[in-house]
């Protein structure tokens, strides 16, 4: 089964490899049995990295049709392109009205999902960026408080739900709070359900100390936030086990025991799924109205034009979003939506 | 090659699981090449959990001789034995007794080096240890300022050292400094030359923030302490990289690039280490005057006497003990310490 509606690819930064990983995806979209998708960005930014032919669309229906014979664009032209591996403050504003458009697109039904690629945040923060990621603009242009949403990264044999993300290691025990573990926990729990089937999905939270505080000796949050929060969501009637100590949660055996961990920080989440799944991460955003998944890899400008990008994670990216997409129209032709089954 | 002096083995908590993977190491002694070895604990913590012939020595020596026949215990009896899985304040004093007697072994030059078995902290500190972990009490013993000792996690395609170790994780960001990040790395590249035998050794350090903290952009700690330690080591002639953002170091192809990876936290270090190597991983301390090392896993009270235990682990930890001590006594023969090496 396909989304009766193309996905919108966001480009990402022109002088990084989101154009060239998005080209490689439509020359290999017969092997990778990748739906249609319209790409969102600056077309020379794809030309000068990749020889694959073009066609710049008006709108993503025209995608469809024009999508076996050229890779369909809709065309936001950078102020002045930068050279792959040079990123500026005009690619940074390039890739950040491409991102609002292909939201928009999703937002009002022409898109099935947005697949966004890889932008430099600095830059971004450079031309006024006030997000800590594309994440919690994503959800402000939904409209939904960023407390509510989840970003999970997702392998073949792993998903991770970081609590806290782009913020300072220092700063995450006085981010972390109780209403926001249970929150995120009820995010992932949630997408498990809509955007993975799983109908009684089992979460494994996370400790954030060594050992998950060894009984309060190397620190209190686990007891005092985060056992308060397994409890509330229990209470809840979701199946949640912890904290248990992170460095222990992760091998063969211990992620055959839950189907998404939700860790504390960025690199509890990131450390493991990279380790194991490094070119397969994709990023998908839980909790929002639309589907939005995005490859789980950086702009690597150091690599940017010299054709060394692997497409695998934005593949699986396009993989996961469309499979997302038709299993929530999926539900709401039952007229479910997955956001309370059976609570 | 084996070393000439028998290891001494200390079993950890008498009630966790430390008892039944030596005494299984010893059954497998031949199929795993083990050299000989001896037991430091409580005879019966062994007897409890397992039917090997036991032989109570008097000293290492006597091990050796008696090694083919029956697994030998240095006695050092509990007050009261804790039944496996039910950790008491005892048991935890037999542990520390041991762990002492076995240090001052090899200290004195009568064992070839010094494994340990696994022991509940908060036992610990309940009679009064105040080492943050079994490596700082060893390092205070051998008379070695905690700074310049590392903790390495190693297994078969990863070697780790976290600069801090055992404290909550909001404690991290003050208790780094410049001084100590440097210090650690030195201690884990004079290791890899002393233990591991690789001359020109490479060390790959890690960021403290997610993405390295992106150009300052998500903390300075990353800029401000780990990059002058990284310029520090290199000046005095070492091949050291980074500050690199945590989650991309540990995918096989980033692997390959360094000996070992210089990590800022307890978690930074495990989590990928265990991730890969749950049940290989073996703790080595560099920078002590003796050959120390120990299974990287816990007490595991919650398996213990029900004979599940791997003793895969304690192996390895015996062999990286026999081949670190091998290695030194070669260096000496060739009178060279291994600690200033082109340097």
């Amino acid at each position: 089964m396909t989304a009766a509606l193309p996905l919108a690819v966001s480009l990402g930064d022109p002088a990084g490899i989101g154009p060239e990983v998005t080209a490689k995806c439509w020359q290999a979209r017969a092997e990778m049995r990748l739906p249609p998708f319209v790409a969102v960005g600056d077309p020379r930014s794809i030309s000068q990295v990749s020889d694959v032919p073009l066609v710049v669309v008006d709108d993503p229906e025209e995608a469809i049709e024009k999508f076996e014979q050229a890779l369909p664009v809709l065309a936001i032209d950078a102020e002045a392109l930068p050279p792959p591996g040079q990123p500026s403050n005009e690619g940074a504003r390039c890739a950040l009205h491409a991102l609002e458009l292909a939201v928009g697109l999703a937002r009002s039904g022409s898109a099935g999902a947005v697949v966004t690629g890889p932008v430099s945040k600095s830059h971004l923060y450079h031309v006024g960026f006030t997000h800590p990621g594309q994440t919690e603009f994503i959800a402000e242009r939904c409209g939904v408080a960023s407390g509510n949403v989840a970003m999970m990264l997702a392998g073949p044999t792993l998903r991770c739900v970081p609590v806290t993300t782009h913020i300072p290691l220092s700063s995450v025990p006085s981010a972390l709070s109780t209403d926001l573990i249970a929150a995120r926990g009820r995010a992932a729990l949630r997408g498990l359900i809509r955007n993975f089937g799983i109908e009684n999905p089992r979460l494994a939270v996370s400790g954030l100390n060594p050992h998950a505080g060894e009984n309060g000796e190397l620190g209190h949050e686990d007891e005092e936030m985060i056992v308060p929060a397994v409890e509330t969501l229990r209470e809840e009637g979701w199946q949640v086990s912890g904290p248990h100590p992170a460095d222990t949660m992760f091998h063969d055996a211990a992620r055959q025991r839950y189907d998404a961990a939700l860790a504390m920080y960025h690199d509890q989440a990131l450390i493991p799924l990279k380790a194991l799944h490094f070119d397969e991460g994709v990023n998908i955003t839980l909790g929002l109205p639309i589907v939005r998944t995005s490859p789980d890899h950086g702009t690597a400008f150091d690599i940017a034009g010299t054709n060394r990008a692997r497409p695998t994670a934005m593949g699986e990216a396009i993989h996961y979003a469309v499979n997302a997409a038709t299993r929530r129209r999926d539900l709401a032709a039952q007229g479910r939506t997955g956001m309370a089954i059976g609570r």
